[in-house]
């Protein structure tokens, strides 16, 4: 005899369309599978009069969160809404009720995730958020159970489709950057407001996460260094690829022999012969490695509607078994290290790609060199594309290829060069990562 | 204030001695990370007289694994013996004794299985065994917890890490295959008896156990087919070179729209554009598309002390905090089918790669080719290796690629090409996998 549990699904438009779906199609073999009846009972929207899909029930409905907390029916809540405002207020008011939480807000549990999991332990009831990093693959239970016994000594992942996508146009079609967002959008890959995925934060916010998982403490995200794709060529894409490289919006993580954390995310160029750089779409991929377990790899659908429902719905039910068996432990997040002891962006290591908007005039290589030289930097290559049937022709774009050095000496170095007469604008870096 | 729970360790092997060195060497982690202190607190052993690592007090130790299961100081039993009738007893004993077991041994749980988890649900009390599938991946928790919403349209995967080697030093070396033998096994890679890496059936017993989770039905080992790499030659791999394919020992699974399993475990031609035929040396990947999901991968090392320790601590910790909640709860595996709904062997169809032992006689090529073709089975392609100096040369092996069709159909006319008098063996057969 198959024990019940009762959903309120709080904000119904993809995501939350696809886990009602997924629950209607696969309930036998959820049900089969878990020996639990998972219904939805409840759903919290905005607007009534909204089209709504035609198999639900109207009764479900309702515009009041609170009433759906509140509903004794009701013994997980979802929360796909997604925000950090009415959505913080509605993930803590079914927790200090004592019903256990699922959701795939990455944006929320970055920056207001303290909170919420210390509300999550207060009163012992547990958040699960597999859906918020990676869409359809399970890293926060590879990052948090089965990696426990490790220490984890890096991780390197492609944790925005959006971006990536963008990104692979670009390379295989050679379309501008504009362009690739449009398309992007089109497709239904970009949001309207596609900032937060081109800017980086979306998967700065799930690298936050992740981090915190592995290492044990509370990141606060105005600390960490994030750049997006907003200024990457098509030209950045050619230079990379005659170098043998692919260019991905990369989130890094690494754990220094001090104990100090780095942590980053921006466009770098990856080896194209390294299993990340076939990582194509809206497909996401985290490379882990662990002490004891090696070098890991999870790949799979990073969004979309179906994906993200496939991982909302392992949590519900997992949510369900502990709920049916009165295990309501805390399974949030607990920093277990008082204080963050993240690495300096400054103090991170890597070779560069740079490149410089000039003024072609004769000089130009010689003083930014120079000003290289005089920091101590050394220089693999240089280069301006040139029109092969016009070698004269006057240029805009310098690059330049830079081996190791310390990215706060980087810095220095390109405010100097910035002041230069001949440099027009701040220079675009890319790092240059060996993944090894 | 940390709880604690206390191990028995059956076994202290290869993989049991990775299991103490990790908890040694991860415990402020592990105990952070969990809430949990864990302790080794008896060992039994077969010798007491073996050397054994300095770092573990002596007391520990014991000869008798029933002395073992009724320690109180035992809350959970990790069985790593391996084999099928000691550990079965062990295993059979804990869980009467209500005491959770971790073990790492596929070949119990796919032959004797269904006898043990119908005891770990009799007694409520759980069997977890990440680490009998693909060592460090998490493979059993990605097929059991994060896909439970999903229906699993098919999985693919390379899960023997000693085979894998061994194709991997034939393709990259040239090597055949009893020298590819020989140096995993001076490395370490295999074992003095390798009959069950080699023979396909490590392998078989994963695919059962995975097949299982992802369709609900206990499986007869008896009624699987499975074929190894010992006839694989240096010829079928250059073969497969030439025609855009790497071999692979690959088990195969899909659902097929009347409800019936396939399941197989053999050598097979995979195309060496798709991210599988990248997966070297001893580690293991496994492909699976689930219907909402989509296409995932999970990478990893798929056996050795320490990535099999990692799966076994993560198992260790995962019991521990069910055995603090007292949710002592079922989590081995309950068939929810009440017969297998496997697809006869026979009925499964793919193109083929065919090579045959023959006769050099003028009139072999029409003679196998007639018996096909009365069959109505294609052929695209055939070939025999000549030497470009002397292509008149006798030859004594013969390829055909065929077309697709069915398994069945192919058994029984290769059973009347091998009644030829021009061919003096039985033909090594390999599937072509377009893994789409």
């Amino acid at each position: 005899m198959n024990k019940t549990i009762g959903i309120g699904l709080v904000g119904f438009g993809t995501v939350g369309t696809g886990v009602w779906e997924t629950l209607e199609r696969n309930c036998n073999l959820i049900s089969n599978r878990s020996g639990i009846e998972v219904t939805i009972n409840r759903i919290a929207i905005k607007d009534l009069n909204k089209a709504r899909l035609a198999q639900v029930d109207i009764d479900l409905f309702t515009t009041d969160w609170l009433d759906l907390v509140n509903d004794p029916t009701v013994d997980i809540v979802v929360e796909l809404i997604g925000g950090t405002t009415t959505a913080y207020d509605i993930v803590a008011a079914a927790l200090t009720a004592g019903k256990p939480v699922v959701t795939g807000n990455k944006a929320l549990l970055a920056e207001r995730g303290q909170g919420l999991f210390a509300l999550s332990n207060e009163h012992n009831t547990p958040i699960h958020f597999e859906a918020a990093v990676a869409g359809a693959i399970p890293i926060i239970k590879a990052v948090q159970d089965s990696f426990v016994g490790n220490n984890i000594e890096s991780m390197a992942g492609i944790i925005n489709g959006t971006s990536n996508y963008i990104l692979q146009r670009m390379t295989e079609a050679g379309l501008g950057y504009t362009e690739a967002l449009g398309e992007a959008q089109k497709l239904g890959y970009a949001e309207a407001d596609p900032t937060l995925d081109v800017n980086g934060w979306d998967a700065a916010h799930k690298a936050i996460l992740l981090t915190s998982l592995a290492y044990g403490f509370t990141i606060d995200p105005q600390k960490i260094y994030v750049r997006g794709i907003e200024r990457v060529r098509t030209m950045d894409i050619e230079f990379a690829k005659q170098l043998g490289y692919v260019v991905k919006l990369l989130c890094v993580v690494r754990e220094h022999v001090d104990g100090t954390i780095e942590l980053r995310t921006q466009p770098s160029f990856i080896p194209a012969s390294h299993v990340l750089s076939n990582v194509n779409g809206v497909y996401n991929a985290l490379a882990i490695k662990g002490d004891a377990a090696g070098d890991s790899l999870f790949y799979g659908k990073g969004a979309g509607k179906e994906p993200t429902a496939s991982s909302v719905v392992a949590d519900i039910v997992e949510a369900a078994r502990n709920t049916l068996t009165k295990d309501v432990k805390h399974r949030g997040f607990l920093p277990y290290k008082d204080k963050g002891e993240l690495m300096e962006i400054e103090d991170t290591s890597t070779p560069y790609y740079v490149r410089f908007d000039v003024t072609d005039q004769v000089g130009v290589v010689a003083e930014i060199a120079t000003k290289l030289a005089d920091a101590g930097i050394g220089i693999s290559g240089t280069h301006s594309p040139v029109d092969p049937n016009n070698p004269d022709a006057a240029f805009v774009d310098m690059v330049f290829q830079l081996h190791t050095c310390r990215f706060g000496l980087l810095k220095e170095t390109l405010k100097k060069i910035e002041s230069l007469s001949c440099v027009n604008s701040r220079p675009v870096v890319f790092r240059i990562e060996s993944l090894s």
